[in-house]
């Protein structure tokens, strides 16, 4: 957190329980709405109530809901009268209203849309109909269009009357079937003659979205190429909104939280919800894969228990091989995972990047199983111990190559299939590299140690 | 890779192995620069320096190359004429300029350097001195500024005659010292009267960078206020230049990647260096800290050589009580280390998260506790089973539940440190949750079997 908000949180605490309401007031008319609602997830629950109803104005107060965490603007929304928050809801843009509409409880969704004018009605359900995960649902409506007929001088003239359109930084010029033919950036409306047609000043190759694009795909097309907000057209080309940057950005952190958490066998219901007992019942399925792997090493091992016996030492080198190998693996796939998602590791590079982790796998795997090996040469003096150390050290090696060919193989074959590869990563590779793992140290024991 | 991406790459391959050179051209022509830096990394080296001879103009080269990746563009650079080389780097912008050179090898820099215009040249050596990750490091010096007494009739004329400024979204007011005094939006100029003087309508409420702040700081601040660009000055308010929106999504995803590598104990040169030989020194030392931890666990249980003797059983349910603890570990503190990145997790939060996270732990452990008893209850039928069944049970759930103590605590402390968090999470938690594992397991044992 920045020293701004900081101060202001502190500001807010303070005052707040001083009571000293007149003074929260002037801060909070001071303070931007976005640092308001920053601060207010470190309030506690009736601090915030407070901190909401002295913000200056309802248009204060729809601005703020509309940056809040989902959690706290459901907390806001159902403790209060149902008629003031449609009011301050109506206020916000359209794709401010949908993501918080599709995020709230259904009955509470359906009030508070039969409140509204029938007209906001009418378009928020049909923008609540698209998935969220795609263009349409991430678009917002507000966009500045005009016919391809029109001057600069004219388009200048439209935009000075077009108040409500927040981010105008492109005219989207469409024909009379409201298709879209181009765009005109608001600097060129400004280099050329007023009277220039904008079909003379659009450009050509004009980069666009599909109403059902992944919104994942929109981000990297707007990052690729620059773009400060993407038209979304349906099949007909009708162009039908657009994408900002803003969103943009909003998409390419949670794609990332939702990667990093999934690789970790969790899920980004870790920050929205905060009870306990739904965690516990999103993240215990995934344990259940790290549960079965631990359950084959133990009935593995229990094949062996005969050699055990003979040769306990084995046991304490259990956890560094499978511990080596796990790490690999876990490294590997996430490189691969990550370089799937940035666009680094595709389109038939998937061998070149098998082979590297291969060799790389192998390298770590003589560097460490050398190690071991000397270690255990030293710990383990008798009769019996060149055999331990050349089974543990080639068990190492083998764990750990193992581990590098299915940390690089499993992802890539779920992109493959069309499968996020991010849920690959986590329990299945450490699982599968632990029933690996024990059965190469086995099979080495028995060979070298004759056990 | 969308279908417009892999049309070009296969275009570029089939005309290139036919050898067709004009209809390449005419591919190369039609297609968006960075279009063609993005499938180049698909080509042979060969085929990749086909493709930039071939581009129409040095103008097409060098906005090719800005878009490069770096092992990409250092294999074209070093492989050609350094004079032309530096002429296409010339015509790049300031930023790129900077960026690029920053990765060159020291001696091919200076080369280059030489080679430009002596004014460039001091500029760019300027820009080279500042640290890549703060403000100063990723900022374009292309901004357009104006003294708070020009008009907007003004400041519309100077903006159609400032072709080079490339993303004008903001005109920076500054008074007779350069010091920023306020922005002026675009729209703004559009939307008042052409007399209007800027001091009039600038914003009062100017956010900024300082130079040395770092870069994720700025991407954080862009994000937050929806901005198009920041403007970044020195420590006496004088602007020095902007970061602009597509700077700021190059961070975020870098930010990302590094998070998520670092996490799993590997660093971004997984993909920037394709060697093997460096990828294993990188990679090497994060795996010590897991080796380390290894080797302690199994001098733990070489204390306990005598009892597992006793009961061999014991040695089969290890890797199913490291496993279950070192994944829920990794959970905890992937969950905590994003919720710090993503400023879910933050100031005075913590001990929220952490009781959440016991919490949760706790139940998970019970769960798969209760689960592994009832399975080496049946499994294992004579006269300690009952001892066994609790001491594995216990074991499961008390390394689960130090698990997360050890996954959310070691983040939040690395944090309170200034030490980057994400560090923290791999090795180092796995580790701690190895030792302390065996640790339980033993102690257990020893207490319920008897032994």
């Amino acid at each position: 957190m920045n020293s701004r908000l900081q101060f202001l949180l502190e500001s807010l605490r303070k005052l707040l329980r001083r009571n000293a309401i007149s003074r929260v007031k002037k801060v909070l008319k001071k303070s931007r709405n976005e640092d308001v609602a920053s601060v207010m997830r470190y309030l506690d629950e009736s601090q915030r109530h407070q901190v909401f109803d002295l913000l200056a104005s309802d248009q204060d107060r729809s601005e703020t809901l509309a940056e809040l965490d989902e959690n706290l603007f459901i907390e806001i929304i159902s403790a209060r009268p149902i008629e003031h928050m449609s009011q301050i809801i109506a206020l916000m843009s359209v794709d401010d209203q949908t993501n918080l509409l599709s995020h709230l409880p259904e009955d509470l969704k359906l009030e508070i849309l039969s409140l509204l004018k029938p007209e906001d009605m009418a378009e928020l359900q049909e923008m609540l109909d698209y998935d969220r995960e795609t263009a349409a649902g991430i678009m917002s409506t507000e966009f500045f269009s005009l016919n391809e007929d029109s001057t600069c001088a004219e388009a200048i003239i439209a935009l000075q009357d077009a108040a409500d359109v927040e981010m105008a930084f492109y005219i989207y010029v469409v024909d009379l079937q409201e298709k879209l033919t181009g765009v005109v950036s608001l600097r060129a409306l400004l280099m050329n003659p007023p009277q220039t047609p904008l079909n003379q000043i659009k450009t050509q190759d004009t980069i666009f979205v599909t109403q059902d694009q992944d919104q994942e795909e929109v981000a990297k097309l707007a990052a690729r190429y620059n773009l400060l907000a993407l038209p979304v057209v349906d099949e007909k080309n009708k162009l039908l909104g657009i994408v900002t940057i803003d969103d943009v950005i909003d998409v390419i952190r949670e794609e990332a939280t939702e990667d990093i958490l999934k690789m970790a066998g969790a899920n980004e219901t870790a920050y929205e919800d905060s009870s306990a007992w739904s965690n516990f019942r999103t993240r215990a399925p995934w344990l259940f894969a790290t549960w079965m792997g631990g359950l084959a090493a133990s009935i593995l091992i229990g094949l062996y228990e005969h050699q055990l016996q003979k040769q306990v030492a084995l046991a304490a080198f259990i956890p560094i091989v499978l511990g080596m190998g796990g790490n690999v693996g876990s490294q590997t796939a996430t490189i691969i995972v990550r370089g799937l998602a940035t666009g680094h590791v595709e389109y038939g590079l998937g061998a070149k990047y098998l082979v590297r982790e291969l060799t790389i796998g192998g390298m770590l795997g003589i560097f460490y199983g050398v190690l071991l090996a000397i270690y255990s040469a030293l710990r383990y003096q008798n009769d019996q111990a060149l055999a331990l150390a050349l089974t543990v050290g080639l068990s190492i090696w083998a764990s750990m190559f193992t581990a590098a060919i299915v940390g690089a193989s499993t992802p890539l074959f779920f992109h493959r299939l069309k499968i996020d590869p991010a849920i690959a990563t986590g329990p299945l590779v450490t699982t599968a590299v632990d029933v690996l793992g024990i059965l190469v140290y086995f099979l080495f024991a028995q060979w070298f140690m004759g056990i």
